[in-house]
């Protein structure tokens, strides 16, 4: 590849170079809206909302993997904390850090991938920022996505809202996205490999809005699994967790890498899946809802709040129990 | 230094080992506000005021200089960019790519710089992102910061509104950040050397908001210096800028690094300074109420808006003319 097919130092500098490829790859995808004229900051019309912000930073290596990319994953992940807020996602930051000799093909793909996905999550692409390290300092490229959201009515959820005898929901099989990007990185090529699950899970939540009032806990199980978020969700509360293993869905390609890594697929990140805590008698209408959605065929009810102090117990397969505890950290990391 | 005192790959895994550090460093000095409960995106009140927004990721190195470090510049940049709109900043996101291997001294500098700085600025640490990468694929600390505020009444910017006969206004000498970074990283060792003017300018912003309605444009001028803020701002139309060299105020510090390092000032960044373009009936006012400030007591009118179609002119204190271009980048890699 020539040098010009090539992310340079002076790609990063803030003078012609930089406006160059912001013009050529930044505003040719998102220029329409507030980045036109590429002020400091954007201006967006006030709502009268209750706002709803994050933000995250994605690592994920390798940059490309079975069913996405860094692109759509950092459009998803940030999107979907807003959604499982209670928020309906609007307006998007972008922010790129990469890596002298990042080929520029490859951050096409990238930007193509945030364009579609920013899309079909509805967002706009608003303010953005773009810098360069030298060669060895980052590992082709990191992107940080902050997002701004509206509160959607009838939604007041909190890990305290969560009561004894509540029911747990999931939108799909857990885990693909950590196993896909697991197997890509170890070279393991089996038929039927699981892909990642990448997705907006902002239309199960408006699908769900009907109940919000039911609703007492949501959140997408990412890095650590549905074994982090149901372990913080209870940790040193008067309450508990009892997971039926039969009833939690997994893809059989997450399955088969799992064991062949001797990773648990609880601890293993999805980025297109909600966990939903509920009142029992909300439960049917909102499994109901969820099937009718492409994103949500597979739902289940996987288990129930128990009295169990603190405790998250799952019941196996084989009849027996056992505590499922939050993952140390140091098996995944990278996964976004 | 024992392996408890550096950062490891596990404390980005989502695990136990994540919530520690995210307890221990952030809640402690972040914690009072939306962060508290960690829920993965904050709910903030509605304003009714048009909302500004914007995002920086920082990658300065060295991490610490004279002046600061990237923690408080982190909180500066970005702040600055919601000022220079013409906004309030009120909520900011943290979101930090650590390199395993980080000391956690360090850290824990850069987060008291955070919020020192962030106290002062009036903003609050709303959300946030913890991410680990594997040593030498990170250079210590990337800080991604995103800001959200609440435009200020009477302000309507925008370099569209700049006309012939308008005057230039800086807040202070001009590039003084650059060069204390590039003299700390060059290991120049001057008596009297320059210190990073890393700053919040929203008290300069809301000193002219009096005026507001006559301030056509304004700017802080980081990456590319001030040679790109004016470029940018009359590129492509039909009027021109005409700056006077011996109006412009630069340290001595700075000169005499930009000198040995033979860098344009002009090119260098600030980081806590304004440039702003107004009717000429307005400057005075907006300099005096800029002088009554510390950080405006070297403010100054620096030139004025000419007839010359997209050019950026100096008259030198030799006598001369020279255009002054857009920095081609690579000079001043990773000033912020």
């Amino acid at each position: 590849m020539s040098q010009e097919d090539l992310i340079q130092l002076a790609h990063g500098g803030g003078g012609r170079l930089s406006r160059d490829l912001i013009a050529s790859e930044i505003l040719s995808r998102f220029g329409a809206g507030p980045l036109q004229g590429l002020p400091d900051a954007a201006t967006l019309p006030a709502s009268g909302k209750r706002v709803v912000f994050t933000t995250d930073s994605f690592v994920v290596q390798p940059l490309e993997f079975p069913g996405g990319n860094i692109g759509n994953l950092a459009v998803h992940g940030t999107v979907n904390d807003i959604a499982v807020c209670g928020g309906l996602p609007k307006w998007l930051s972008l922010s790129l850090i990469m890596e002298e000799g990042l080929p520029l093909s490859t951050l096409r793909r990238i930007l193509d991938s945030v364009k579609v996905s920013a899309e079909e999550c509805g967002v706009v692409i608003a303010t953005g920022d773009t810098k360069v390290v030298a060669h060895g300092q980052c590992d082709g490229i990191y992107i940080n996505t902050s997002c701004i959201g509206e509160l959607l009515d009838g939604f007041d959820l909190g890990a305290n809202r969560i009561v004894e005898g509540d029911m747990i929901l999931v939108s799909g099989p857990l885990g693909d996205h950590g196993m896909a990007v697991m197997a890509c990185r170890e070279n393991i090529n089996i038929e039927n490999g699981p892909t990642s699950d990448t997705a907006t899970v902002h239309r199960l939540v408006l699908a769900a809005q009907e109940v919000a009032s039911k609703i007492h806990f949501m959140r997408d199980p990412t890095r650590g699994g549905i074994a982090a978020v149901l372990n913080e969700a209870v940790e040193g509360r008067n309450i508990g967790i009892l997971l039926r293993e039969q009833d939690i869905p997994f893809s059989a390609g997450a399955r088969a890498v799992s064991e062949m890594l001797g990773i648990d697929l609880l601890h293993s990140a999805s980025e297109g899946r909600v966990i939903l805590i509920a009142a029992p008698d909300a439960a049917p209408a909102i499994l109901k809802k969820w099937k009718a959605l492409a994103e949500g065929q597979n739902a289940a009810t996987i288990g129930t709040i128990s009295g169990d102090h603190g405790r998250v117990v799952l019941h196996t397969v084989a009849g027996g129990r056992r505590l499922v505890d939050l993952p140390r950290g140091e098996m995944l990391p990278r996964i976004c």
